[in-house]
């Protein structure tokens, strides 16, 4: 078969090149003889290949002096206890808001370490459609850090801009929209995303701290935790996930040649606009979230009628648009387009919504 | 460059018929349109993938019904938190026996979570060279379990059977010799491993667990450690390492086309017997580990005069045999030589030596 478009919230598409490039290396990298997947992780080529991915994310992100970029195990579920582990400091206290289904995981698990306060919640009976007015938020001053979801990939909610939080940290689960976007590092006390997505295969979490909030963590914290020991051992305190790593590498070298992330931040853009703007133009197709707070990652839609959900996905799949089913909690339908889906992807499956609507609207 | 024969102690040597399939199903796994990188884990393919795995290692290892087998993140490190977070239970007591660098680093981590004791060291004037004496372990009654390495891969020392520690559950760190040979997995509580020696590359760890030990972790355990969770959710509490998981799958397949773990076990020990009796047959070079407790996986060597270390290595590294520096901690030479190192490359290792003696010694 050939290549489908696949449209999976995660893992996802990669970049084409970059399967080719590791495909290429798979049983000899660089004339070593050996897999990336074979080699000492102490090794200098292997050394060369984390050295070289570390550098690539810090230009991308344009990383200030005085933060430290981890790759770690475990995805953002592993660090939704690695933050308050490391960060919560002496008052013991984190203010979380609440926009979709990754920040309600995120503050149960921090309530395990300590006083983790929902500090503003946009649920309404249960459901999701847009971030909390920050008027809402019940911040206190004495938080160790404030903890938000960028996107919320199961609701496909985004904020379209970075809460100010004052002097109190801020900490964002960044994983559906890492490298979607330029991101202001400095307004941020940690950065936290799963690979998964616009980053890499799953395997491998990127943290990125501000220096000054590691070094505390609590006792309980297990070393592979650890933002201070990862970040004095270059995250290799023990092995680390190496062949995840050097795709991730791989995909880092990929944006770069394509535009760095103010080029993946136009092209998102773009076919986020095609997308919302033919659902938007339809009767048939429908998407509840508020337009300010739509995500560009994550498009969840709904048929008008629940019944043609099975057709849908059957036709779609058979015209090699793949993975559409939208999360059990949300139904209908989600497309997920992250940096690696093209923009005929895009147009593919318009193409094809406009035709189910045809035949069965 | 051709393939070269590869000592690495992990990341290390794949089978190369494993390497091959993988990189064949790189952009198409078996006619879906996508890599095992970019399948959703929810998805039927990457589930069978999952499945199929999980089927394998508990035919290779012959698990009883009332063990879990778990497929994790964070690597044996991450399970010397696990293991006391989800079982040290009311007791809070551990006992660890210690006869290497592994060992060493189990137990001060699990002092984070209880009272772990170390209950045998093998140490002498800070070298390890055999494992503790049976007589000589100080164990507790009332321990929650008691803690052991069965091979230390920096050291070369491997137990020639399973302790009995009779009421007390056993936990086995394997990593260097997990599916190297057969293993009587009701003798013990937890097992588990890194996969980056015997069982695919480095991201994925198993944990195989007997099914009364879960269920009553420490309040602080994070969710992505916790095994009744993990184990209630086919270890998909969150995404998993997909492709570790999948290369680990396809390890497995290789190691039952090729005899099973009886087929490793002969093997494995041919090459041991072959090196260690080169080795011992030499006044040139040396292993120092009681001859009852050298492992199988990992063989350390010095060479009579250490200034030829570096001229050794390079010489060796030109004649295709790679990463063969012993660790830091131990000085020397080390040749990892798990189941996918060929009989061929020992057998050129120690024409090698052999040649290298007569020209130095």
């Amino acid at each position: 078969m050939a290549r489908v478009y696949n449209f999976s919230a995660g893992p996802a598409t990669l970049p084409v090149e970059v399967l080719e490039k590791a495909q290429a290396d798979l049983l000899d990298w660089q004339g070593t003889g050996m897999s990336v997947m074979e080699m000492s992780h102490r090794g200098d080529a292997f050394v060369s290949i984390a050295e070289k991915a570390t550098q690539d994310l810090r230009k991308l992100l344009n990383v200030p002096e005085g933060y430290s970029v981890l790759f770690l195990q475990g995805g953002a579920a592993g660090q939704f206890a690695g933050v308050p582990l490391n960060l919560m400091g002496s008052s013991q206290k984190a203010d979380y808001i609440i926009n979709g289904s990754w920040g309600k995981k995120a503050v149960k698990e921090a309530g395990k370490y300590g006083d983790a306060q929902v500090a503003a919640n946009s649920a309404v009976d249960g459901a999701f459609t847009d971030v909390p007015a920050r008027a809402d938020w019940q911040l206190r001053d004495d938080a160790a850090y404030v903890h938000y979801t960028p996107n919320e990939t199961i609701e496909g909610i985004e904020y379209p801009d970075v809460p100010d939080t004052g002097n109190v940290p801020l900490v964002g689960d960044w994983s559906s929209a890492f490298l979607s976007k330029p991101i202001d590092v400095s307004k941020y006390g940690v950065i936290y995303a799963g690979a998964q997505k616009n980053a890499g295969p799953a395997g491998v979490t990127m943290v990125i701290v501000r220096d000054d909030l590691m070094g505390n963590p609590q006792s309980g914290v297990p070393m592979v935790l650890d933002y201070k020991k990862q970040a004095d051992a270059d995250s290799m305190l023990n092995t680390p996930p190496c062949f995840a790593w050097y795709m991730a590498g791989l995909t880092f070298e990929w944006i770069l040649a394509n535009g760095g992330l103010e080029g993946m931040a136009e092209r998102n853009q773009r076919k986020a606009d095609k997308l919302y703007g033919f659902i938007d133009s339809s009767d048939f197709y429908s998407n509840p979230v508020a337009p300010q707070a739509r995500s560009r990652m994550n498009v969840p839609f709904l048929l008008a009628n629940d019944e043609l959900n099975k057709t849908f996905l059957a036709q779609a799949d058979e015209a090699g648009l793949c993975t559409l089913k939208g999360h059990r909690s949300v139904g209908g339908m989600r497309a997920s387009i992250y940096n690696a889906m093209p923009e005929e992807g895009v147009d593919a499956l318009i193409d094809f919504m406009r035709g189910f609507e045809k035949a069965n609207g």
